[in-house]
């Protein structure tokens, strides 16, 4: 049974604090922070980049949601507009998709030739392990859907109009191809899954369970964390507060509500 | 008297279904759509822009918060880091903060000299007309509030851990030259508010009600968008949902909820 | 009658000596230094541009030959790539061709619509202003030849194995359009021949010539960069120079020579 | 003995010719051309570089001289910047010293710490190999000579003005170093020279024939190249030449020779 808002809000919360203690820690050792989401589509990548961002500062935590790449990036090294996002001290980039696309969408829809398949599948694991060794922590998570659960999802999304932008004709081929995708998926980890840099897989059949698992994971595979907790206690102010008053003649806009 | 949640959510979902429709039009026509956000601190740009980029497609809606300038980029063309940021065709970019930096934050801090921070005044009309004429949308708001409130949110961000992180030194001077920053706001509002690019300020002593008004305000201002309603029926799958099986021996992670 | 080589050598020696003592003037103040090179096919531009950076530091001068943009550039601000390749401190970029394709190529082959290239018109001064304003020193080139001397060019390009690459399908369609690309090149000069950022028109009609005339001038419009002599004596050495000697087994490749 | 400037220059142009169809070849065939140059201080490599980037387009061939990292480029992955400036299709890419700074000057210098060049001695063979493996042509050339003739070659740059750029303090600090970095460029030979990736020094105690041997050796080494010549006759203008003829009033520079 799906768990109900409430109490995931609740649930929530707590880690959202722990997410904001790793967010401190990244800043305070300069270390860096990088969190691949892949999945099947509608399994529940941007919910989830989401509920980890919402509470963090985006000027040190950044989502890669890299479109399709230009024709002058095709003919490019395989990794180069990957590599051309990787954080500096202190940050925290989550993918949303990623490097693997070449493993998925460009296997199972033959974007990319066999040999580029095959050269990727031999060369991600040793360029992930490049970024590890060069200090940066990499977590890889997969995010897994029953086909059932992922009917439903697309139903909802043809109806809902807040929703239909997640429903590319690309999508309309995965369900046909929901087989192909599983094979694509298992040939990818089986290539990837390594001891430097292994995937998690996280059941998402209910989202918010998945979200929260997802997270407290993270939590428990990142480095110890504890910092002297920071006090502070704001000065008082000295005076009222003051009044906002403008000098120009641009007034504020109506309020509708 | 602050809207409460319930009431928030129920209204921010019809506009977040025409934002989806903007973002939809966007793609159509290949416009590009800029959104400015200014403001005081604490004042509710963050939220806003969430609030904004929530159900939106990520590959299409990107948010600009960019750090501070490197020692080479300083010594660029002032607006040349953020020209890099601009949207191509379909996209959306939300600066969280942007190149009215120069006129806020530099100029009261003393980051920059009198001589940069006029010529800025001077050269913002310019750079934004070009934009607009070269068929940009470009809308800038200001998120108002006063000090009493902007005291309230400071105290908290001090306590919670949570919000700890958007509690910066330079907020601490903020608190205290807090007319300083007054009398810099109205400079640059009379600077930049052109009939290209006006200026809209939008009252945020209610950040609920804040984020309302100014999704409001942005999609009563966006050139009609009505686009033919796309209906879209899935076709049958034509079997029994399939299982999910995997033939790797990776283990879904634990479930902790 | 055209300039021997071996006088060419002579005049060139102490141009590219002050061009040099520009170059420590830059590095010395910070100041940044752009020059634009444009004029007819065939008229001499890589040729000028290698005279300069030839015995200057790469790491400082750098020539921004920019390809044909790709589709997403097509979409964006047109300013915004070349934007992207301007100097830091201390830096020189030559712009082997620039934004002003816009009014040459782009309008004479249609690349681009009638729009477009009016407000490239109006746009362009705008932008170089906020560039010379910003403190950037910007210098325009045209580089004029006359058809005679243009067809005996291309014959030789053509026949040339080693110059066979800078005859384009264009260039020939150039030949043809001959008279409209004057025209274009005039619109041009009128729109964008401004106090801020005029253009300097060198007859390459003898390319060497040309080539000491551009830069002769470009030495008696910059600054006076008279900078104190450096002296600079060698301290010895202290032993006899060192014998290179490797502790590998890689020989030396095979002397052809 | 050194070789004579007439003989070099009638060597070279034929070379030049072969560099030319390369070229061709690249662009034809959408090869990617990687050349890496390192050496001592006052080797040769600017020279080099130069020789073989003269005739050939410079939208086509590059050369990447990487100024020092910003404070950010340095807390990133150490090859992140390097490969930014990896080839597209058809491109020749010159590195004017590269990613292997962190074992010449860095480690030499102090400017990495031992663990940071141990990593980049792991990882460079593996960063090369995923190079070549995705189909770039990698070619690695070490210029060598001998201290007696840097040392004259650094009083010729202490002494001609045009030169003394040339001339930093870290290479008096080289002079002094002599033996370290020659133990310093042992150990990153044994390291990096790979069988898909293998080093080739080249004598350059006489610079001109140290430039045709290395380009007579990569010519050597490029895959054969042969590509139908094209033949190219220019079509008769069918009309007399035209004259130039300006509609403004810009008046050409003066002309001083």
């Amino acid at each position: 049974m799906s768990m109900k808002k409430n109490k995931y809000e609740s649930l929530l919360e707590p880690l959202q604090q722990e997410l904001s203690n790793v967010a401190r820690w990244l800043q305070h050792t300069g270390k860096r922070l990088v969190i691949v989401f892949e999945g099947r589509d509608a399994a529940g990548k941007g919910g989830s980049i989401h509920a980890i961002a919402q509470r963090l500062n985006p000027r040190q935590v950044r989502v890669a949601a890299l479109a399709k790449p230009t024709e002058r990036e095709r003919t490019q090294w395989y990794f180069q507009r990957y590599a051309g996002q990787l954080p500096a001290a202190g940050e925290c980039v989550m993918f949303d998709r990623s490097w693997y696309n070449r493993a998925g969408v460009e296997r199972v829809m033959g974007y990319c030739t066999p040999a580029e398949y095959a050269l990727f599948l031999q060369q991600v694991p040793l360029f992930e392990r490049m970024l590890v060794e060069d200090g940066i922590l990499l977590f890889k998570y997969w995010l897994a859907v029953d086909q059932e659960e992922q009917e439903a999802r697309f139903a909802e999304r043809a109806q809902d109009p807040l929703k239909r932008w997640k429903l590319s004709p690309i999508d309309l081929e995965a369900r046909r191809l929901y087989a192909e995708y599983g094979r694509a998926r298992d040939a990818m980890l089986r290539a990837s899954h390594t001891r430097h840099a292994p995937w998690h897989i996280v059941d998402f059949n209910d989202q918010r369970r998945g979200r929260l698992n997802l997270i407290r994971h993270l939590l428990e595979h990142v480095p110890d964390v504890a910092l002297a907790a920071e006090t502070l206690k704001l000065p008082p102010l000295g005076h009222a507060p003051l009044a906002e008053r403008y000098t120009t003649k641009i007034k504020p806009i109506r309020s509708y509500y």
